[in-house]
């Protein structure tokens, strides 16, 4: 499952959140060149990593996708998502607009979520409530700007409003995602034989 | 909303209790030729009509979809399905693949859903505690094996294994359906013009 939000629009809570609630979804931890900010751990939140080591991620093809973002490289490790998928667990990777198109090439049955707060007026509100500078801040609602430009690619959306309420709803669509016909194919093949 | 399933997959009971459960869903009542059972009630479980009258629907235009199943006609009103869409409730029809086909032709978001009992075994002692004569539950089966082989049209699979599970998964499906993207256009679209 991919989601993506612009800054902002909380999707790390939202992640801790789902992680709590629901034992299906792992986290595919992503690699960065960005420094840790207070209270991220090394590993769990993120690969914290130097600018080298994530070229060499990138000439050796371990990165599913990457992009720049405001500055900073991110990338998804293929090996993380892979590891999760052999568990049968639920790969939750929190990614751009540009990292969701490389996951679903990579992965056609991959779900995308796309996570905006209710308002323009909110999502500023809680970039500053994170004390982000003006300047980060405006960079970070240009990007915002590009990003809703291309949520229709995304196959649900998501109001992040209350947060257990898009909590919940994240959980309904994988409960909905392994209801699909086309997941459940092996289920109607065996039927078939009893007759 | 469509829903099929085998006869014999609990169609009846489950439709019940979502009703009961969740009051966004209205049943779209059926046009029937077949005879009231014990416990039916007219209007409510079926519009029962005569053969004459039914025929006089379909050179009328009237119906949605209309089927012979086991020597009996069943139809949709189209006014019926518009009467609740107009409400903002969701149209709940139970009818066959070749009525499911007609209907996503003419709305074209309909959610169409799959039902199957647990295994054939079920299916056949659901079949006889419906106390159906041997012939009749022999003609059912051979509906079933027909209707199955049309299940990979359908968008969703619920197994009718406990009735509380199937209900839940059902209502589910509508709350993820009102997600998906391109039910939204206008939510992101207002959001937009905020910028």
């Amino acid at each position: 499952m991919v989601i993506s939000a612009p800054s902002g629009g909380g999707k790390s809570v939202l992640r801790t959140e789902i992680f709590k609630k629901d034992k299906r979804f792992k986290f595919s931890v992503t690699c960065t060149t960005r420094k840790k900010r207070k209270g991220e751990v090394q590993g769990r939140d993120y690969h914290f990593v130097s600018d080298k080591k994530f070229k060499k991620l990138i000439s050796d093809k371990k990165l599913l996708e990457w992009a720049k973002v405001h500055g900073n490289l991110y990338g998804t490790p293929i090996k993380s998502v892979r590891d999760i998928l052999k568990e049968n667990k639920i790969p939750l990777m929190t990614i751009d607009v540009n990292g969701a198109r490389s996951v679903k090439k990579y992965f056609p049955d991959a779900v995308t979520v796309f996570i905006l707060s209710p308002s323009l007026k909110i999502l500023v509100k809680r970039l500053k409530l994170r004390k982000e500078s003006e300047e980060n801040i405006a960079i970070r609602l240009e990007t915002a700007k590009k990003e809703i430009k291309e949520a229709f690619f995304y196959e649900y959306f998501v109001v992040n409003g209350k947060l257990e309420k898009a909590v919940e709803n994240i959980i309904k669509i994988a409960d909905c995602e392994s209801l699909k016909m086309w997941r459940n194919r092996d289920a109607i093949l065996k039927f078939k034989k009893e007759f």
